[in-house]
């Protein structure tokens, strides 16, 4: 049970609802060309938590608005990040008043909401996303996630390694 | 956002640790041919949590032990059970005691601790997994799930659709 490789990137080949491009945290930079990604060897590892959403040799990656309406979001990789897996699994936690991009995609989400609540946009509709609700985003549906309450969302979000780029909608 | 359509069945292409047949509730009877997969168009849509980690549409599943050891678990499909997703995302509850069989596969697992807590064997290592707990099992990874505990252990997995047939370990 060794440890993931420190040299990782975030990038990822394509981006999704879930995914938009780091900033460097002192700097505020966009990383325009993310580093080289490093695919490491996969080892099943257990990725504890640490309490307070946190787990413990994982990251939180801040991000800055860049199109397509981001904000307020933080992310945590669970599994992915440098490995070569099939399913990617990330935690998200959007501040009050935050919300992701209202997009469309071919590729799937699962999304389990984990901590306080929020709400995800399915075409028109809005639903209400609470403790293990759980949201299947079917390919090509306009979506959308909201914090639209005053305690912080976080949610985790299962999507395929292999990915299209999303569509922002008006 | 339309109900799932009713014609489901559990069935699956293969099996794998977080897989095995399905009984008749009433009889007792194993399912060895269950009835037709009918596929649905896929929708997105909104699986409630209705409390104590039963969710509004999602049927609770019993099992009987019928090889490699599997004992004591229900099995709630709430993503994959009909549709043609490519990840499937499964609610497993192992009672005290209560284990799955030790097996490898070439396809990878994720799992994440929801309630109380349970152990992880992973090759000849046991790792004891709580609330939010995130294990990635690795192709091929010799591993099983217990409940060494006096409180239900379940969690949550994530597989691909499309999976190779465990090897059960002595």
């Amino acid at each position: 049970m060794k440890k993931r490789a420190k040299n990782k990137s975030t990038s990822q080949p394509n981006t999704s609802s879930c995914d938009w491009q780091a900033t460097n945290r002192k700097s505020g930079a966009l990383q325009a060309k993310p580093s080289k990604v490093k695919k490491t060897t996969n080892k099943s590892r257990v990725y504890k938590h640490k309490g307070n959403y946190t787990w413990k040799g994982i990251k939180t990656e801040a991000y800055k608005l860049t199109s397509g309406g981001w904000s307020k979001i933080i992310r945590r990789v669970l599994v992915g990040d440098g490995l070569k897996t099939k399913s990617h699994l990330r935690y998200f936690e959007i501040a009050p008043g935050g919300k992701s991009s209202f997009e469309k995609h071919r590729h799937e989400h699962v999304v389990i909401g984990i901590r306080g609540e929020g709400k995800v946009l399915l075409y028109k509709r809005y639903y209400k996303i609470s403790f293990l609700d759980v949201v299947y985003i079917s390919p090509n549906t306009p979506h959308q996630l909201l914090n639209p309450f005053d305690e912080p969302f976080g949610f985790l979000c299962v999507v395929s390694a292999k990915r299209d780029k999303p569509i922002v909608l008006s």
